[in-house]
């Protein structure tokens, strides 16, 4: 079964980081993996939470991330979460894996004790949508955080999603071939190739080394991409 | 004190109704008046709430409303009501706001036994989401409805915020002027030109009969041009 | 169709405002309109929430209200909110109007660091039971915040509903009456006759200027008379 | 210490009942012991939950209770449970102990297939809010099944408050003296002077068994009392 | 009806209070009634509330409860409370008690401003949680505080169930005789046996004098065997 | 520095997984990881979710799972979920990640419209309870399936953390191990040494492809360990 639009197994969809105008954060970055669309905006404050005030030594700032879907952001209308009075598990698990990874690329003592909050909300799903909001947070993290040290960005972190569909391994899966995938992955990666996050899921059947490492394999190619692209971004910062 | 932009008493900032693609939503519609900008979308759904199915008589349909603001579309972060546990007293009235006066643009019983839900997300604010929410979501709500029953549209209904702002009556406030104004008032009109609904609020001094005349004659002036404005864009459907 | 009890479209129906004895509270009113009945009470406390004690400047104070319904007020049994863990829309659309009217009442730099907290209950409802509740709170907490500074109480505030029913104009709708009206107007107004808040909303049919004027009128009238009721009981304190 | 109004430790506060008017609901009672006012309600509604319908056998019906306090029916305010979203310890062990003391008084099998909800609402409290909820609530609870059948009501209950006040046994506190209590208890009982509940706690010390029967001795004398106050108003229905 | 393995009317079941190893808390101990299983903790913190802190005088402690019950503690699963987003009436009804008979058997003052939080979870259900919960975690009480005062603990506090089953008087009721009930008392003594606390329901049929004297004489006899356990192992401390 | 125990990198710790009694689910298994101690239970319920219902086809079942920690299986102690009225985003992770590892174990379509819940609830904590929760419940679901269906469970799956500490890759890492984990990886793994989920994550540094290949090794040992205990108990079934 052919992909859309004629990808090659190897081939990202197209892909574009837009810094957002008009905006109010201190960071703003609409990405978009095809139809996938994800505002990304990093905001920052000047208090940190509890319990990193409370660590001895030197002062350090924090960065936590929550991440929304928009109602009608999927194929079928979503609940809102704010009606329903909580956020979901899958909501949850997602922030979480945001807010771990691009921690990764911030040394927070540079930043003083100031909190940076990374918000990504998906506009329109059509997969991969916490790749895509990892991969353009952290050009909206970098604009907000350079201002204040221009050393506090040790690395850039960049995620694409994996998977094997019909026997065979994929990168950045779209919607339709999340579902029809035996097993879905998730990789975070920094610009030197080195592993931040690696969640893989065996959907239908359990998946063999063989199949794992062509996924990382794949995951290698398509985030190298995807950092050279934020590159060409914050170079032009 | 001008205004911005030179804009004179009476005049509405630049205002763009634009139909959002991709989408998946029945209807959707990015509202901007300014820097103002909702995404209002409209989706329809094959069932009714309890309270409407069990009314006696012909079968109808209902309609209702959700509004979000995304945490930095303000120009300091609001908290995400979804990470809170409930919407707040705003966000409720809002969009039970939204709700009514969409309400009174459909005939309800033309649309069979459906839910339209109306979700109006506010991607970026400068003062008058509410009226933008609604204005913006009449079209997305034609778009969704009308291919159900071409005549279940029984009005247009266009929505804009007039305010006293350093003693004289003003059109389409922009966030600044909202805070400086000693009266707020939001209006709700169809095509004809009557009210659907009236919210005024003394936020410094209570306000006279001659100044509601003066706030009602320029939100007159302001929907009619929102009117004439969704027209063309409901033509070009 | 007759209204109840012969009542002319102008006439109020008998509204009493009666100090409530034994009680705990700084002010204690009971405000009937008819066989509606509200429970006003206003509390003083030594504190002030922190966004005001945040902004710069004089010492000042602030007001809040809270408004409920007994389960058993209304003709059909209402849930309890406490019982489900929330407020519904209605009810914090309710107290936020009851707050921004008591507001425009009280000079809050004249109280110093104290809140004054405005509870409204409903103990039997017949219709106008918001407008009831900010006439009779209003000398509650004249009652509460004039001991503290003589100067406190800046205006009278008293509110009434009037209606379009069966094509006609009317002041203080029932329970009855409202579920038949067309259109649905709260008027809160000062003792000079201005405004200090307008919601009215089109329930039926959108309302022309010409209806509008003439709620306006008979609202201005039916104020009139509980201000000068308010004014016996706060002359008698 | 004398108490107050000079009552003797085998005294009951002046009590009355009083059914109210205008009422919506089937029954409606205010119970006052002294200062202490409750408003109580018996609601019928034609449906039963889960659990009871879910039983084999005869058709039955259901009792619940719920149990509220006015945020300024004490001396200082109480924040509304409606508003911190949930009831509670206090109330619901409140709530609970009066459903199933008036559960005890009904035949729930002569009631059919509805449910009554008992709602006392505090108005004013000075101790014994309880124990007045569930004295009058009987009242209207009468009112409100024997229309439906006039067996449905095997007994009447009512409940009164003693305990060990400066080393002396005392019947129905007050708000004052329960603070000063050594040990409190809330006694149930039947007409025939038999126990439905006992609710003793040592305060500050552990009670005796001789403390123990002196106060369950005021109980039976003081809930004659209530019983014959009861009968006075059943027989005038 | 004879009772579980030959039960005589005044006999407990089987209790064992095991210290727990290994564990984390201050204090930890199963207790065992039967098939009942209880695991409670006492751990201690170096702070108090809010309201004990606002106290004047003299420094003091505070003890509060917590009471729990695995999903599959209970013959039919029940639902998780913390998935359910509330703890239920019935728990806190329960840890309510739990901590009133703890907090008597401590000498607040003498544990200087730290909390004592105890944490009662059933494991394992057959009847008596509440008083098998008492009853052990007054061991892992006194483990937790005795180091710091050893006179802090004041008294040794247990209790167990009693109830009428078939018309007779019966000590420590399991699960299907709890069922069978007529009426069940819980009580909580000290070693002197004195009451801590009385909690008798009528489930069936109102109890007279006569009932309750042959429970309380049942609960006495209990009691007393427990605290002669209690004090085997604090000895062994 | 040396491992607790004098344990080898790749030496698991010592592992129990014991059958309980007494025991009111279709299956429970109390698994120990040295002092890690969880207790698995298995309930089956004769419904199923509405999603699983809606599904056209043949008739199947559902298995969901829940993960909780009692307050004190910490060193310090953790805030009772239930009591905040909330599961964490932590909780919900590691029961989404349990319920996904089961349901690969068990073929749904074999047990009929039967719900299986699994619950895991930490008794004590020393890192590994997630893992630990898996390898065991494992056990208990082959307990309360294979009744229904000798066929149901398809596979066993087991599961073993593994990380970087101190520059070297440790298989079962306990708390103290995993505080000082530059990387931590979660494996679940089935008979056939096949990968269910691999959660790795890079907590200090990014992790090389080097050293995800030792752990995943080290992984693969401590399961065929694992899976060979499992076996033992389910053939003594």
């Amino acid at each position: 079964m052919p992909r859309q639009h004629d990808r090659r197994p190897d081939a990202l969809r197209p892909v574009t980081f837009t810094r957002r105008v008009p905006r109010h954060a201190e960071g703003a970055v609409v990405a978009r993996f095809g139809d996938t669309e994800v505002l990304c905006t990093a905001s920052v404050e000047d208090r940190v939470p509890h319990f990193v005030r409370a660590q001895r030594g030197a002062k350090r700032g924090w960065l936590t991330a929550e991440y929304g879907m928009l109602p009608r952001a999927t194929g079928e209308r979503t609940r809102r979460e704010a009606a329903q009075g909580r956020q979901g598990g899958r909501t949850l698990e997602i922030q979480r894996l945001i807010g771990r990874a691009l921690r990764s690329a911030v040394d927070l003592r540079k930043i003083g004790e100031r909190t940076v909050i990374v918000d990504c909300d998906v506009i329109h799903a059509d997969g991969g949508t916490r790749t895509a909001a990892i991969s353009g947070a952290c050009i909206a993290l970098a604009d907000a955080i350079t201002p204040i040290n221009s050393g506090a960005l040790v690395r850039q972190v960049a995620a694409v999603s994996v998977g094997v569909v019909d026997g065979g391994a994929v990168l950045d899966l779209d919607y339709d071939e999340d579902r029809r995938a035996g097993t879905d992955m998730n990789v975070v990666m920094d610009g030197d190739g080195n592993f931040i996050e690696v969640q893989g899921t065996a959907e239908a059947a359990p998946f063999t080394d063989v199949q794992m490492d062509s996924m990382l394999a794949l995951a290698r190619r398509g985030i190298a991409e995807l950092i050279a692209l934020q590159k060409d971004l914050l170079v032009s910062a």
